[in-house]
Order: C-alpha cells, then structure tokens, then sequence
C-alpha cells in the first residue's frame, strides 16, 4: 500500500503517466526498493506511450517488460509507474505539451530537464528509490542535472535495450536515476551483471578544458569547490586536457563533436521512426514538430562523412584514457532552464547545441558518464560528469564513491 | 539496365522480394558495384517484409533508407533489391514457408543457410558484388560458410542499425557478404568509417579447441588444408586454446556459452517482437510458429543470472585477448544441411544448439568474426572463421587478407 502522503507528493511531482505497483518476482540486492520507468520501455500489460498520445493509440499493449525492467523485479524491487518524457524521447527539456512538465523539486521555477523527465522528478521528490530513463543525446544526464540528483549513462550496450523504443541506436542507452552513490551502484550492477567494487584506484583526472572554458560562469561557480576538492586530492595525478591533445593534435573544438552526434542521430531518427510519423501525421507540440521536420528533410549524404569523424574520435578517445583514468565536465553548459524560455527551433536557439556538445563527448566515445549531484549555485542544483573508458562501468561507480567521500569526508 | 542473362540469374537464384536499381546517390569507393539488401532492412519506398507477408501488410513504407543503405549509396554503388530471409530474421536455415528456399550455387541439394539466406545466395550466384545482412546469432557467417564466400559479422555496435528491424539487440549487428576479401574491406570500410590496412602484423592465433574437437569429421578433413598453412606460418605463434583457458580457470565449455546467449537472445526477442505478434496473431510457417510459442512462454527470470554469465565470459574474452591476435575456429560444426532436413523443434534437434554454440563467441565478447571460404569436402564450401578484439575490425579485414594470402600464393 502506498500511504496517503506519498500519494500527494506522486500527484505533484506530475511526474507520472501512471501509477500502480508491481510486485517484485524474485529477492536480491534490490530487496525494498521502489522504483519507476520512462514510459518508452515497455512494462507488461500497458501500452507505451513514448509521451505521445497518438503513439500510444496506434501501438499494441505490451506483452512482457522490456529486459531491463525483469531484471529490476527480478532482484527485487517494487515496480510504481511509468513516468512522463519528452514526446518520442526527442529533447531535453521535459517540456511535453501533452503530459505537461514534471515538478523539479530542487528548483520549482526551472524545468526538470529530459527527454527522461518524469524519472528524474520521481527521485528527486523522493517517492522512488531510484528510476530508469534513457539516454541518447543526454537525457539521463541532463534532468540529474537539473534536478539535484545522480544519474548514469553506461558504455553503449551495456544494458539491454530490448523493450525500449529506438531513437537512435548507435547513441541510445538506458540509464538510471537514484538519490544515492549507493543505491545507483546496485542497480547497475543488476542491469550490466557485474559487481560494483567498494574501493578503486584512480589513475589520471582530466579536466575537459573546453567545457569548463565555455560553461556560464554560473556553472563554473557552483563546481568550484567540489572541483578544488578533486584537484587537491590528486594533486601531480589531475591536469587540463583540451579535445585537441585527445585527438593527438588534430584539431577539433565542442562544436566539431556536436555536429559530428547530431549529423548521425538526426539520420537515424528518421530511419527509426520516420515509418510512423510518415503514415500518422500524429499531432505533436510545436517542438517537437518542427524537430521532425529538421530529421525529414535532411541531407542525409552528410550522414557517411559524420560516421568517419565518429570513428576518428571514438579510436583517438579510446586511445587516450587510460583504464584508470577519469574524464571530468560539468554535466551542462547551464543551469537548468526557466520553464516556458526554450525556443521551438533548436537550429536557432543556443541551448541544445551547446548542451550536446557537452553531452556528445559519451556519446562518440561509447563512454559510461555519471553526474553527481555536486554543485550548487544559489541553491539551484548542478552535475559534475566522470566519464571512465569504454566498459568500464564498474570501476567508475567504484570511482564515483571515493569523489563523493571528498566532498563529504 | 540489367542485361537478360543477369535477368535470368536473378530469377534462378530465387533470392529476391524485389528487384529495382536505384542509382548511387554519390561517387566513391564503391562506384560500379551492384548490391542487394535483406530485406529486413529499410529501402525507401517500400514496405519492408522481415520475411512475413502479414508483417509487410501491417507496416508502413519505409519513407528513408535505412543508415547503412544510405552509406552505400552516397560511396557509389548500386542498389539492385531486397532479398528473402528467415521469418523475422529469427532462423539459420534460408528455408521460408512463404517465400521459398534460395539458391545454394555451390551445393544445390543444400540450404543457402539464414537468416540472410538470399543475400549470401546473390553473392554466391553472381548478381551482385555485395550484400548487406545481418546478423544476431550467424545470420551473415553461417550462410555465407554454406555457400562459400566472404562474410564478416562487424564488432557490435559499428554499424548503424537504424532502419534495420531489431530481434535481439545485445547481439544485432549489420554484416556484409562479399565475393572477394577486397571488396568485403571497401564496404565495410564506408560502413564503419575507417581505413583497412592492406597489411597488418599478426600476433598469436589461437585455434579454439572445443569447435575443432567438436565440428563433424567432415568439417576438419575440409579444412585441414588451410589450417596446416596457417599453422605452419604461425609456428611459435599459434597455439591450441580453450574455453577454459580463456576463462582464467574458470570451467566453461560450448554449451555454457550457447545456454547464455540463448538466454539473453530469446528473452530480448520477446520483448521486441512480442508486442506485434501477441496483437496480430499472424499466420506463421511451423518452425516460425513453435519458435515464437517458445519465446513467449519462457521463464524470464533466467536472462537476469544468463546476465551475469555473459559479462563474465565477455570480460574474460577482453582480457584474452590482444589487439593483434586471431581466434580461429570452423564458422560451424556442421557441412551446410540437405534441404527439408532440418525440423520444427528447435529444441529437441541438435543443429541449432551445436551451431549457435560455435556463433556465440562473436555474440557473447561483441567480436568482429569474418568467415572465408578456405575449406571444401567432395566440393561442399566449409567457412573457416577469424576473430579478431572487439573494435579491431579494420585489423581483423587486414589479416584475413594475409590468411588468404597464405592460402593462394
């Protein structure tokens, strides 16, 4: 039973499609647990939305959960609800014109941040232990962001994605929210089938040059002190690392890694969901319409020569950190938006490709990032991103706990 | 135009849903080859059929070319049609109770083997230079080994699979048949977006001992030939090598591999495909039919132990293995099987279970695995395979032209 004030603070949290409570099918480490998932992956018994009406009515009830979500129920957990997105898991606002914006409740005035919007509310209001989202182009990263909390985007592939409607594959992941280092670590370590070590040894940290050059001052503020913390913990072992030493000399600044994410997301969103919105015409909000107009009319030769650039930067980060190694960033160029003050066009509006270009660095890198809840600017709340080399999951949860004893010895 | 003779070929080889020619889209390193695409695969404007007149007839028409197609396109080559598969890509036989059984040239009583049946079949036949396939579970090498030609099954997550219709999509993957090993690394080349080096320095090949101990007798007397010559060129270098050793210790053998990729596979096929055939009920062949009631009616909890197992097995194959060294093992256990020989129920004939135990290696450490036609017994064509790390592709093509070097002087 859900007692009646949880019930009031799941209703304000707007940040559910719906509500029920599936019993667990099996006890392990997430014994006691609550938790919730973006309603783009599939929970037995209901059709799934993917924040748009009209998808839901021309898509059939879902036979089974997706793989992600047994193995939650299966070590455990209690099932509470889908949460609200994003419509199609295309954007980063939490914006959606038909479901409305989830409560952040680290700062009311300000969205929650997406496409997995109503899973970072739902944790950050405290009414689940933790939540699933997805993670493309940010949207795990950027509502833990906004919202006060941690969240995890795992190396490409490493947690299934059967279950979870595409957006676009080579970037897509499911992720996962939770209010503690702690409670973060145990579910991924169902979701990837591996331990999550107690204690790492840390090689290098890198700060990302870039990122932290080009973040609002607002955001460089709110990190300073748990940044001068890291530095002075490993002091001869940390430096500033510019994209260009990454890519062993060869040029590149924010703005090449962003077009070279966007080139190929754009393509392949249309690929995947281009056959539906094609036969629908379905209603969308401004946003989001004017989005799938940008991926139908693309050109999509530019698509071949992005996968080349991909490919030079994914082997030239793979290069270069070290399997002990950290990358460090603010998770976001911003604080979280004011509701109501992102354009419809993103190709004119400098929010989105300033934030991707942040977010992009995983993406091509097929990385595992985790942002915590480690900054604070006037009270609003603020991610510091570690990214670890690729499949290296494990050692950079382990990584993420020694960061927040430093910070909270 | 397609000359009449090749008109005739095309109808022969029984390997098209639909033939077209649609016009490179740009210039390239693919300028004048002519390929066919499985159709699981979308090709702007038409309807993609995954093998299943009901699934064609409840689709939309595709309105964009899948990533991939594109790709080819924009680098030169020349789309010439769609081509039979496995219902919904979920066989290894090429024998479909809707479309028919295409051509195995090289062995004409024998299946061309699936899912990819009729691409690996207008290879073979001669229609086309290339065919894109793909590949979840040796959809692209055991057709490709039954009828004697170049297939490579790219590292997971190389190549875009948007527009391509998920089965299971831990272990989906793009993968190409070719006529030649020189034409095999162009494609692949444009599809992952690097350069293949013509020669690479081969560390240690490892001959997996279980497979070799394990195939028909038919299987190693076909491939004794290239074999010794790889042995003998590697002397000092090669070595027998376990599943055990590879394991560090730790007991496994063919079967614990397969067990854990069909748990995995069959959970993340009912989580994708699960949802259209629970709501259409379509009319299936039987094999098709008993394969779906299977997956349907599976214990789910077993995917959330099958993994863990995986990840142990695919971090133990990481730390195996060097960016320089070769697996090497027969690309299956059995010479290609007699037409109508293969039964109904999966799970009580022995074929699949003994060939998806030697395609799970590839599966299970996301493993780029190409399969050359270097072995014949009585002039039935016998694959034998070469793995390389994961992410090494472009090596990986690198050696297989040393290996087939060694084999025609």
């Amino acid at each position: 039973m859900t007692p009646p004030d949880m019930e009031t603070r799941i209703a304000e949290s707007k940040a559910f499609v719906h509500t029920f409570h599936v019993e667990p099918k099996g006890s392990g480490i997430l014994d006691g647990l609550r938790f919730a998932v973006k309603d783009l992956i599939d929970q037995e018994g209901y059709k799934t939305s993917c924040g748009n009406p009209r998808w839901r009515d021309t898509h059939p009830v879902a036979p089974a959960n997706a793989v992600c979500v047994d193995q939650l129920l299966y070590s455990g957990a209690v099932c509470v609800g889908k949460t609200v997105l994003d419509e199609l898991a295309f954007g980063l606002s939490g914006e959606n014109f038909f479901y409305g914006t989830s409560l952040n409740p680290k700062a009311l005035d300000r969205v929650p941040g997406g496409s997995s919007s109503g899973s970072a509310s739902a944790v950050a209001c405290g009414v689940v232990d933790f939540a699933l989202g997805t993670d493309t182009g940010g949207s795990v990263r950027v509502p833990a962001s906004n919202c006060g909390i941690f969240g995890m985007r795992p190396s490409h592939g490493a947690i299934s994605v059967a279950g979870v409607n595409p957006l676009a594959p080579s970037f897509d992941t499911v992720g996962v929210f939770a209010g503690t280092s702690e409670v973060l670590s145990r579910v991924i370590s169902v979701l990837i089938g591996c331990d999550i070590p107690s204690e790492v040894s840390i090689g290098h940290v890198h700060f990302l040059q870039e990122p932290f050059a080009q973040c609002d001052p607002e955001v460089n503020n709110a990190l300073q002190v748990p940044v001068d913390a890291i530095r002075q913990a490993f002091e001869g072992r940390s430096s500033e690392t510019s994209l260009t030493s990454i890519t062993a000399g060869s040029p590149s600044d924010l703005h090449d890694w962003y077009i070279t994410y966007c080139e190929i997301q754009w393509a392949e969103i249309w690929s995947c969901l281009g056959p539906w919105v094609a036969e629908t015409n379905p209603e969308f909000g401004p946003t989001t319409r004017r989005n799938f107009e940008h991926v139908r009319n693309l050109d999509r030769g530019i698509s071949v020569k992005a996968v080349r650039r991909r490919e030079f930067y994914y082997r030239a980060l793979k290069k270069f950190i070290g399997p002990s190694d950290l990358i460090c960033l603010p998770t976001t160029p911003t604080l979280a938006p004011l509701k109501g003050t992102l354009g419809v066009d993103r190709t004119v509006e400098d929010y989105y490709p300033r934030t991707l270009s942040f977010t992009s660095i995983a993406g091509i890198g097929r990385l595992p990032q985790v942002t915590l809840p480690l900054g604070n600017s006037n009270d609003i709340p603020m991610g510091l991103s570690l990214l670890a080399s690729e499949g290296n999951d494990a050692f950079l949860l382990g990584a993420a706990q020694t960061i927040m004893k430093l910070n909270n010895p």
